[in-house]
């Protein structure tokens, strides 16, 4: 285990094989065979780590999926302790006595595969060389985690989802789970995201792509035995994708031209001298460096980027004509990176098809990051929906 | 001269100093002191590059000082030729019997100081020292490039601009010098820009900004004298600053999700195939790679990033007071990095002050590149107001 993970693991919490479980669990595919994916590449019995809150009834009828964005992972609710280093993620939304009530719904939240926090990724040892996969780790989509994630239903006695809930990439495959398999999801909410990846949305992954690629440590993906990674490559990554997470209007308010304390003129006019909006943004670069895989970074984001619910299926009518189940779309004003006309186009096209469909848009300033950060209006929304349907 | 210099030199036609100097005149400030700048430092015996079109007529009303923006230089107008590896970058707008017809006005268009086509910048040699000036180069303000201006100026003679006109960076030179010097101009075209830079602007440039110093190859911005310089950070800046300029729609019209051809994956799923997008913005990274210094471009941009029209003035409106003479502000509604929200703020606050001003909106599919790109409407309403003032 190279230096780089030690570091992970020990400042971090991030979870790497051999930290403390936490409140994890694991689901291995051990079947004879390795798990295909899309891309024509394989995987040896792959793990997915996954968490439950709440009790499956006894016809299996309460069972929600959730589904993390990019850098998520499974500790979806709960507090912070041993192997978590922050409280869930939506714990605002599902809780006991929550708008996604774990005392009413079975709730299991995933990791991803190609993720880092559990789950097999480029980070793990294949099985096959018994080294860390590096840049030998397949490309993997929306379609292969929601294939792995039907495994892990079969593993678990679910038949069929009440319903299946994700934002941003959550919502791509909560999207791939209605057209995929239309008869094991009674509903989803697909939150801030799209149908198909638009070529902003392509342009802006691929420039963190391209600043992960270029760091030295990067090495071609091969990084887990030197004594560093590619730190300035993903903090730049992640800072591109920190301003789109939110929106013009509330760094105006919450930053404004204040410059941040330290700065060697008094009016910020040196070239290493920073506005406060700088160092929000140097601090998120770390904060993810300090958690996250690059390699795993560069995995989902790729995953986001080939994320077409057309692609191979006669086109986008088509596509969205195998989805049978009621939807709720939920879409952002103020989201810069997944604009609310993707969310009315999700609408749309379900509504020409006959399928029950809502819309509800979520009024904040907080931009993308809304569907994390407006929990009362999100989960009122969610409570409402699978309370009905 | 390093040879940094000579590749930028001999493949790409950037002026360095040497280099054919074109249609270029340059103008030293030979005072017997340096030229102090606002950050504090100084330079020495700085030179502006410039060009001019047209004749001045006897009683010099005629003259229209034209600034450009981060990467632009003196050759608004004009064919491509000996030092100008491209035609003017705004010949569809100046030229004889063009929208500003040159046959009528006469037309003057500096290099700023900072930049890299024939003023002093980071690049040049610093003659206190015989070096060149790299890290040493002192922060300039858009004040800084306007005073400069100033003594230009006077040198050529021109006690007032009959209008002083710029987009983007060229826009804040020209919000500046109506303030600084209202005796000086009779009227105002600021396009595209804006009064103060935003949080969400200095975000943007902050992260480029890193992506340059993290490059192994800037050397802390004494990089003119090693084999290479931070092209890898450059292009990586530049291609965040070309998806703010473009639009969201624009990049959806013209790349859709088509894949490059030479993949190794029909469906584009290897980690480092390409969709058509980041061919576009890998391009786009490389050219200005080849033709612009990246000290220039820090200089520049920090520039921008300290725009601010009410520093020192006692506020916004105390320092929009200042300006007296008619304006033209012209506002792209689809700009995603100068939202027009900011040229209705000069309109705003300037028509609240009683000063004759006017508003036009561009109505465009390139976001900020209008400007440059929507030369008919951007043409028609500048000479329509110039003709009028």
């Amino acid at each position: 285990m190279g230096s780089k993970h030690v570091r992970l693991h020990a400042t971090t919490g991030a979870w790497m094989p051999g930290d403390p479980v936490g409140s994890r669990k694991f689901f291995e595919f051990s079947n004879d065979r390795p798990f295909m994916v899309e891309s024509g590449g394989h995987l040896t019995n792959p793990v997915i780590a996954y968490e439950t809150f709440g009790t499956l009834n006894a016809d299996k009828s309460n069972a929600v999926l959730i589904l993390h964005a990019w850098t998520g992972d499974s500790h979806v609710s709960g507090p912070a302790g041993d192997g978590h280093p922050t409280e869930g993620w939506w714990h605002a939304v599902v809780d006991r006595g929550g708008f996604l009530d774990t005392d009413k719904w079975f709730v299991v939240c995933p990791n991803v595969i190609g993720g880092c926090q559990g789950s097999t990724g480029p980070a793990s040892i294949n099985p096959d060389t018994g080294k860390h996969y590096g840049s030998s780790f397949p490309v993997v989509t929306i379609r292969d985690m929601v294939r792995s994630q039907a495994l892990l239903s079969d593993h678990l006695g679910i038949e069929k989802w009440h319903s299946v809930i994700g934002g941003s990439m959550g919502g791509m495959q909560a999207l791939e789970w209605a057209v995929m398999f239309p008869h094991r999801v009674a509903s989803v909410a697909p939150i801030a995201t799209c149908l198909q990846s638009t070529a902003q949305q392509i342009g802006w992954g691929h420039i963190g792509r391209i600043a992960i690629r270029e760091d030295p440590n990067f090495n071609g993906g091969d990084y887990y035995e030197l004594d560093a990674g590619p730190d300035h490559g993903l903090a730049v990554a992640r800072q591109i994708a920190q301003v789109t997470f939110r929106s013009d209007n509330l760094f105006s308010e919450k930053f404004g031209r204040n410059l941040q304390r330290g700065n060697t003129h008094p009016q910020g006019m040196a070239m290493w001298d920073r506005f406060e909006i700088e160092s929000y943004l140097d601090h998120h670069g770390e904060v993810l460096v300090s958690r996250f895989d690059a390699n795993s970074y560069l995995a989902i984001g790729k995953a986001m980027e080939l994320h077409d619910i057309a692609r191979g299926r006669g086109g986008l009518k088509n596509a969205v004509a195998r989805v049978k189940c009621p939807t709720l779309a939920i879409g952002i004003e103020t989201d810069m990176l997944y604009p609310d006309y993707q969310e009315k186009q999700i609408y749309n096209l379900l509504a020409d098809a006959g399928t029950s469909v809502d819309y509800v848009n979520i009024d904040t300033q907080h931009g993308h990051d809304g569907f994390l950060l407006e929990s009362v209006q999100v989960g009122r929304a969610l409570a409402a929906f699978i309370d009905r349907v």
